[in-house]
């Protein structure tokens, strides 16, 4: 059985065949239109994000399948004491393929330890949301036919922004592309996405203002700031311009260049800029249905016949936020990348 | 793109159309069974109305098309900040028409400004809500087999209650109807629509006993009678009786007058009278499927050619519950009637 | 018009015709993709229980046919004062076939009085779920072929647990099986079961330790047992193990018993066991989907030509959770049995 979980359990090769099923669907709706007939995704929401559930609803529904699912614990046997694995195996004993929210790091692999069907991860707390990141290489490739030799500016929180950590690596796998980020000293991409940037042989830069970063830019990818992560309210209001998109600051980019936002955005990008024919990130929003179409059929069409090499540990990880803290009976399983050991759930390295 | 905002944006033509439509749609159900096969109404209910959106539901997919949305927008983007527009964008490059009900006056108009497909209005704040209207007529039309020469008699809170104004306003639009209004003095109805029967020609009393009115009457509609509307709880209670339907005074009201009631209904019609063959408002609950199945299939394949000629002001509405004073980016759209204006969105008449 | 109040309202013939359609849809699930097809069902869960509500909409939409319904009665017109008897109607009028829940006993009988469609009880307070029953029934055909000369044991909580009352009923409907009942003194079968056991010429007997009743069983029938049994926390704690289902007892049972449980589970069987090829509450779980697949299908196909003998009592219930102490419209319906009567909702026996 195949799930995706992280980008990183499908090889190139299946990612590249994900986006161009993803443009034919898009060209060819009418094609598509029963193929699912007959199937149910389950979307387990542990935590509410009307957004995602719906593109994923909308994905199945589209493709002829059916829908059950929830988008609030309070209502269903958790509120007994029911444990995670009782509620996947069930509910993975209804539905063909389930797609997964859950406040806790890991959420999504422990899912798919015991489902008797496949599963999505739809965001397991800040750890990963990898149907964002296909969304992003959807209209990416759509918009500039191309992955390769692209300059892509980042701007917003990129500290603690998980679709830019996890958008920058997927577009170190394609040739010759530039990173600028442009962010705030405070919320400044992690050294460790930096380290890997220069492991790979790519190039990027830091800028400290939209203004000087924006010329140079085929794809803007913004995020919202968080108000939380400033010291002050005052500290906020005075940076929060530099890091806006206006319709001002626009006029120095190129007229080929790009928007794209993850949304929901609150101010960052100003209303006057979504009349701007550069200005996609509605395209971006509806292209999540059809990259979504895309990796269902994928996924259900799909063999898993690679081996997964784990190693089973005494020691419990170390994040407070992974599900394998809350959820005792999960086995302690972990990864070997050299001589270290990362957590198999929310990735977490750990010391031995 | 055609919306259903008021039914003011339809012609004569197009209500009688849709009310054929949807008697032919009642006594040929199979017929229709896969018309919308692979279409999506998305049904956004920013304030809950499980009964309206579960009509909505119903004919969708009884039409043999799907179903997205919400009911609660605490689950939704909304709670991270984001604005009206951008959930509209979104939801609307998912969904092939939105059926919206919100607590702001004019946000079916707002919505249908940005969205890439058709809006119908499932109820705006106290403003207005169309699809009750059709299901009232529908259900007139099929018992009378006519919508002209009838006596209709309203009972309840006439001053408040927007089903009652709507109806009224659109049976003006047909011939010779007599309008009765039975209320308390507190809850008469409202003077501008008096002066509106008054200007078409049109006939109107106004009596404060249900029990003197019955016997005259073809239709009976009645309403619900807030208690928060009279200034005591001994007030209601002195007065609620003589507005109660009963199956005593029953006895005096033609055998062929029909009872309707848009439903929820408290008090004001005695559970005794629901075994009486007039009484017919769940049947016209029913009937609702039925006309927004008729209106579903009007809309999407109805062309909008109309031009509107719409004044762009920089004052706002004064209307402190209208959408335009929560949505700042919303432009400052109104009508000109005469040396009058009008907000479009809430249709406030303001003073320039 | 059918429905499914009380498994007492089907002839033994009905439900093993409703058990050997279960297990041919089971083996033929493509034979059944559009059966239904056009067809609507209405889950009203006035209380949550999203594992059931999720049971009925799976059976629906593999039978082809569509949902409706909600979770949540504060979202509802019930939360405008609405009767339960309008809700019904209205809802009646959209849906096809409804199964509700109610926190009231007899609240599934009262709904039946006024829906225009079938009504299935999936759960009327703590009076009954037929529903479930017929799940155990399938998954015990099913993996003993066959309902008769079984030794059943049932561990837990007898006194309160509606689901092995109901089995116990059943079961002695078929011939020559013996019961095995293993609980706390405080948590024992009630007298009345007893005696219908003794009655219909059946053995039982009654065991204080899991341990010692587990050689003999063919089917082990979990129950939760709730910490608010118990008289103290101390009390629960010291009692709780014994009645654990363990490895280590498992090792005493024969390897052809089967496991079963209506879940959720919280601690009374241990997670370890959930390997062991003879747990089987996550098949039943599953089961659950097919057995209401087949009861859809039984319904919508019935017709009910049995003459219902009631008498219509000026004495009320005088169970205070009964439906009719609440909606007080309801007529006072009574069953005769020799000189006893039993209020119709919710079985309760009144003395006149």
């Amino acid at each position: 059985m195949k799930h995706l979980i992280d980008l990183d359990d499908f090889s190139l090769n299946e990612i590249n065949s994900i986006i161009n099923k993803a443009i034919e669907i898009k060209n060819n709706q009418h094609k598509f239109l029963d193929v699912m007939h007959g199937k149910i995704i389950g979307t387990l929401f542990y935590e509410p994000s009307t957004r995602t559930q719906m593109s994923f609803q909308t994905a199945m529904l589209k493709l002829g399948g059916q829908v059950i699912g929830f988008n609030n614990p309070q209502n269903s046997s958790i509120a007994k004491g029911e444990n995670f694995k009782d509620t996947i195996k069930v509910i993975g004993g209804y539905a063909d393929i389930i797609a997964i929210r859950h406040p806790l790091e890991g959420a999504a692999k422990a899912a798919s330890l015991f489902s008797d069907c496949p599963i999505i991860n739809a965001g397991d707390g800040s750890h990963l949301h990898p149907t964002q990141t296909l969304t992003d290489l959807l209209t990416i490739s759509e918009q500039k036919n191309t992955l390769s030799g692209l300059n892509l500016g980042f701007c917003g929180d990129l500290k603690y922004g998980r679709t830019v950590h996890s958008l920058v690596k997927m577009m170190l796998k394609y040739e010759n592309n530039k990173f600028i980020f442009i962010s705030t000293k405070e919320l400044q991409i992690p050294k460790y996405i930096k380290n890997m940037i220069i492991a790979s042989g790519n190039y990027y830069e830091e800028l400290f203002s939209l203004e000087d970063a924006i010329e140079k830019l085929d794809i803007l990818y913004m995020t919202r700031i968080q108000r939380e992560r400033f010291k002050s309210i005052q500290d906020y209001n005075m940076q929060k311009n530099v890091f806006k998109l206006t319709t001002d600051k626009l006029e120095r980019a190129s007229p080929n260049m790009i928007i794209l936002h993850p949304l929901p955005r609150v101010d960052e990008i100003d209303i006057a800029v979504d009349n701007d024919p550069r200005a996609l990130y509605f395209k971006q929003a509806s292209n999540g249905v059809f990259v979504r179409m895309a990796l269902i059929l994928h996924i259900l069409s799909a063999k898993n016949t690679e081996a997964v090499e784990r190693i089973n540990l005494n020691e419990c990880c170390t994040n407070k936020l992974c599900i394998t803290n809350h959820e005792k009976y999960l086995p302690h399983y972990f990864k070997k990348n050299k001589n270290d050991y990362f957590c198999e759930y929310c990735s977490r390295e750990i010391k031995l």
